[in-house]
This record gives C-alpha cells, structure tokens and sequence, in this order.
C-alpha cells in the first residue's frame, strides 16, 4: 500500500471571505502535517496601498490591510500575485473570488491545471440562462476538466475571522478514479476546513449545495421588499418560508435525481444560510432600500449607489431565473421568484405580495367561497 | 339535506394575542352571514381603569386600552367578564389565554360545554412532565371532552392587529361524527380565520403544529445565549438550524405515526415561526440577558425583572423537555436542547457548545483523527 499522499492547497481569491476561509486552511495544513503541505498559495490581485504591494504587505505584517484589517494572519499563508505561479504544483485549488471574476481566471487557468486536482468552490451562484442553469462548480469542471465539489453555509466573512461559532457545508462526490490515501475524499476535507469555531458536515449534494446558495439571494431581495414597505418580522418569515419550499421545488422540478431536498433543511447551506442572508447583508438591504424609494430608483441605481463597487448578487439571479422558468412554461409554481422579478424589473406593487401568494393556497383547496 | 348551520363564535381570552385573534374573527363572521352569527362574545377577565370597567371601556370605545391601545377594534366584539356567560350557546370556542391560566379556565368550564363544541388553541405549549408529553390541544379535550384542533404561526400579536401581512397555520383533523354543513371543518376554520392580511393554510397535524410552538421557545433561548455571550448571525443561524432538526427528532421519536415532520419545513408554524421567535420576543430577549450577564443571576430572575409580570415560556418548557428526555434515556439525541437545559441551570458554559454540537458529526463519522 502506498504511503498517504501529502496535498498542497492553493487559494484562489483575497477578499474578506477568500482571506479568511485561506486563514483557516492555512491553520488547518499546520494541524495535520501528515495530509497537507504547510505552505498555502493565495492568490491576491495585486495593488498599492500607501506605496506599498498588498502582497508585501501580507507577506511581511500578515494581515489583509485592504480586505480584512485587524485580523492576524498565520506566517505559511503566502500571497502571490501571479495566478499561475499560484497554482503550480498544487492538489487541492480552493475558488473564493466574486462570481464575475470567475469566467476570466478560468480562462487563464485553462490548460495549466493537471486532471488530478480537485476543487472547492467557495462561490454562490449559478450561471443560469434561459436555456441553462449550471452551477459554478459545474462550470469549473466544464472549462478546467476537474473535479469541483463547494462550500456554502450561513457564513458572514468577519464573524468567522474573528473565529465567532460558524458552520458550513462542503459538497463533494467521490471521482470516479478516486483511490484511498491518494485523494481527496471527506475525510481530507473536514481536515482541511474544519475547525473548533467553524464547523463544517460534509455531503455528496454538491448541486443542492449550490443552488441553494445561489437562490436565497433572491429570497433575501423578497425579504428586503417585505421590510421596506412597513411590515414586520411575521411578512419578512413568510416570505422565507415560501422562498426555502420554492427553493427545494426548483430542484426538485429541473434537477431530479441529482439533489437530495433534505440538504435544503438539514445543513447549514439551506436554512441557517437563507436566515443569515435574510437577517441582513447586500440583498436584503437593496430590497429594503428599493421598497422605500417606492419606485423611483432601480436596484441597479442603489446598488451603484450604496455597495460602494460591490454587487448584490441576487438581482441578476432573480432576472435569470425567471427567464429561465418563462422558457419551461413553470412561472406558475413559483409565485414568490416571479413576483420577486415583477416587482424588481415590471413595476408590481410590493402590497400585491400577499394576494399573490394567498391566492395559491385558497385556489388549491377550495373550487369558489361559500 | 338540512340548511347550512350558523356557527357561533366565542372567544376565551383578551390579552394583546387574544385580542387580535378576535379581531381577526370579528371581522371574518361579518364577511360569511351564512356561516357565522355575528356576535362575538370575547372573555376578559375585567378590571377597572381610570375608573371604569375595562369590559365598559371596550364596549363602548371598542378599544383595549390595557393590551391592545391604539387599535380599533370591531363594534361586534362584545366584551364579558364572566367566562361561562361568554361561552353560552357557542359552537366554536377559540382560546387564547396565557398557559398557566389554562388548569384555572377548564376547571370553571367543565360540565359547562356541550359536546358538539369545537375549539381551537392558540395557546403555544406543552404539558410537559417526566411521565408525558401532552399537548394543550389534547390537554382541552382531556378536560372538556370537546375536540380540538391548534393555531400557530409566525405570529407578533402586534403586528396581525396592525394589520401588516402575516401568515399562521390551522391544524385541526375532522371528528369522528362530522357531519358536512352541520359541523365544523377545513373550510369553515379557514372563513373563521383568513383575513386578507393574515393568511392561514389548514393541514391535520394537530400534534405537530403544537409541538413546534413549544419547542421553539427552547431554541429562542439557546439562540440568545450565542448572541448575548458575543457570537453573530452565523451562529444564530446555527443553533436554529440544530433546533429545527432537533424538533423534528422530538416529534418523530414521540409521536411517530401522530406527526407529519413536514410541518416543521413547510408551514408557519414551524420554520417560520422558529425564525420570527428566534429574531425577537421574550424568549431569545431572556437568552441573551443571561449570557450578558454571565451567570451572575438566574432566567427566573431576569424574567421577573425584565418582564414586567409576563413570561417566558421556553425557561419552563426546556426543564420539563429535559426532565421528559432524561427519563425516556433519550439525551443523546437532542445535544442542543440538554446543553440548553444544562447552560440554564447546571453552569454549562455558553463557550462549550459549538464542542458539544460539533462533537456528534464527527464522532458519527469518523473512529478516530488520522
């Protein structure tokens, strides 16, 4: 039997939730010396801040200065400012960059990343059009031919690196040519992600994992419109309780057989991700902000305004997922998405929301009023 | 076939959630003539304010101006002070009183209500003890022979009487001697409660809706001592997740065959409810003050200096879950609820339960560490 191979990670991204989930890989290689190389590669886009690189800056003060200030980080993580140089020679590539950046990195990483490399992806979204829906781990495979699984929970960046309790969700099937002891399996990576103050269950639903990161962005948009307008905590719980059983139907009706619905109640990348994104952060604040300029901005205005050159990723999903619903013919079964798409995009009113949803149920069961 | 039977409506209870529920029916029996008599009788036990009888007061200003100012409520509501007064020649008996008056209120019925009688409980609750776990549904037909159905939801009380979009969930499972038109069903509930702002969908499972309005108030103060000893929203979300499941678990385990789990994923009263009672309300409020202040005074202290004379249920509801665990030699399964227990009223430290949760996956899953 051979010995136990001896992986080397690469982390792909440097912004908060890419620093920070490289500072828990990083501490976790130096746990487990018999798994991994203590050396851990991130990859920073290079820029200079006060006449010097970040890269410097990471390398010698050891903190993020741009991107996650005040948090220390440990001495084997280096930051690299050539994405190839990155990568090379690495087993496992963790993805943790925003969702547009990801079809430009692909490109350059194509043809300069062994079959053999497995990879995680740290990133919520979808690349749905109408006549696709593919996961971004999906689109890893399909562009880099390797095996991708993903990471997704209720995982607010800073409160994970100030090591606040958190848990997580790692996707990942074993590849067909997995052999024991010489690839990455569960076991490798609870060991890589794991940690005292972040928790984290690993699964085999890495498209359940997906979607349901990507689809409660839109929820929290619903959310947000429920809150702007005036209502209170039982409208903004109804609204989740309708997005999380539209969010198992959409998996249910367009990926059967490859989802396992449970994933949206039991871990942390379906319910407890879907309250910490409704609870606050870019989506909810855009719908909130939306409902009270009643109409008068578009969330793409707000967004421009407020986020400071950050997106909030479920406006372009909502707009993506209806298309693809409308060219299913499957608008109907999902009132709270669409209604979600016509308030942002067609100018429904907010206070329509109620009637809309309560209509399915009286409609279901009763043929007229008494 | 004999002619539709007119219902008459009573209602046992006129605090802020008592209150609203009526409003709520009031409203609803105007709506349906051919369903419902007009007259709303609602129980309050009477006091006098500024000199007048509250009973007088809500008569004639048609506002509750102990537990429900500012709201104006409908001119049909006849408020009386004596409870066997207010239940004469009801069909349906609606009750919405505070737990510990329950005993109190069916011993003055009993003898005193026919058996024809419906009642629905909007009580939140469980009669919990070492030697079984009894519902408050079940607790009423056990003491006034009448069957009983349960409404639970997402419910701030506050919110529904201001009249912002809210939802709620109607269990109730037809009587062995139902009779259609002459009897009360899934139809005739939905008349009585379905408001064009509080949207309620009826299912069966009587059992399941009340155990989840337990149960989440142990969660809500699990979820305060996360927040209150400095932890976040991923943290939150964590234990709400574990509370969820560990609900689901304590219906299966106990009432197999009596519960349907996917009450808890599916209606408002249990996602959402959980969700709504876990961002705000007495529960988590007491939860987070005894994490603040570091075990230097009890719940049951805090309570008495917080709240004002009212309580919070989770405080009782987690000894008795835990005392009805304990003798069932069923703690294993329910690591959240007991830490809970434990951290109320044996010294468990707050600090301890990400290593107590985080415990059981790992051990389920792998023998030992490589």
């Amino acid at each position: 039997m051979p010995a136990q191979k001896i992986f080397k990670v690469a982390v792909i991204g440097s912004g908060n939730w890419g620093t920070t989930i490289t500072k828990i890989v990083a501490e976790n290689v130096l746990d487990s010396p018999n798994l991994f190389e203590p050396r851990i590669n991130m990859w920073v886009h290079d820029e200079v801040i006060n006449g010097r690189k970040l890269t410097d800056i990471i390398n010698t003060e050891h903190e993020n200065v741009k991107y996650l200030t005040g948090i220390k980080l440990p001495e084997n993580i280096v930051a690299v400012p050539d994405l190839l140089e990155t990568v090379r020679g690495a087993d496992i590539l963790v993805f943790n960059i925003p969702h547009q950046f990801l079809r430009n990195v692909c490109r350059q990483l194509a043809g300069h990343v062994p079959k053999h490399v497995r990879a995680i992806s740290c990133l919520k979204g979808l690349d749905v059009s109408a006549d696709a829906c593919v996961t971004l781990s999906q689109y890893i495979t399909n562009t880099l031919g390797i095996h991708c699984g993903a990471l997704s929970g209720a995982n607010l960046a800073l409160e994970i690196a100030q090591q606040k309790y958190s848990e997580s969700t790692i996707a990942y099937r074993l590849p067909a040519d997995y052999i024991k002891g010489q690839d990455v399996d569960e076991q490798v990576l609870y060991y890589l992600f794991h940690r005292p103050y972040f928790h984290v269950s690993v699964v085999q639903d890495v498209t359940g994992v997906c979607l349901a990161g990507a689809l409660k962005n839109v929820i929290a948009i619903a959310a947000g419109f429920v809150t702007g307008v005036g209502w209170g905590d039982n409208a903004k719980a109804a609204v989740m309780r309708r997005g999380l059983l539209e969010m198992i139907q959409f998996g249910t009706e367009f990926f059967a057989g490859d989802i396992d619905p449970s994933t949206f109640l039991k871990e942390s990348a379906g319910v407890a991700d879907l309250i910490t994104s409704c609870a606050g952060g870019r989506n909810v604040r855009m719908g909130t902000e939306f409902a009270k300029h009643n109409r008068t901005k578009t969330l793409k205005q707000l967004e421009a305004e407020l986020l400071n050159g950050q997106s909030a990723q479920g406006i372009t999903t909502a707009k993506e997922v209806y298309e693809f619903l409308e060219a299913r013919n499957a608008l109907e079964r999902f009132p709270l998405m669409v209604a979600t798409y016509n308030i942002a995009f067609n100018g429904l009113e907010i206070k329509k929301l109620p009637e809309i949803l309560g209509h399915h149920w009286e409609a279901k069961h009763f043929k007229s009023k008494l």
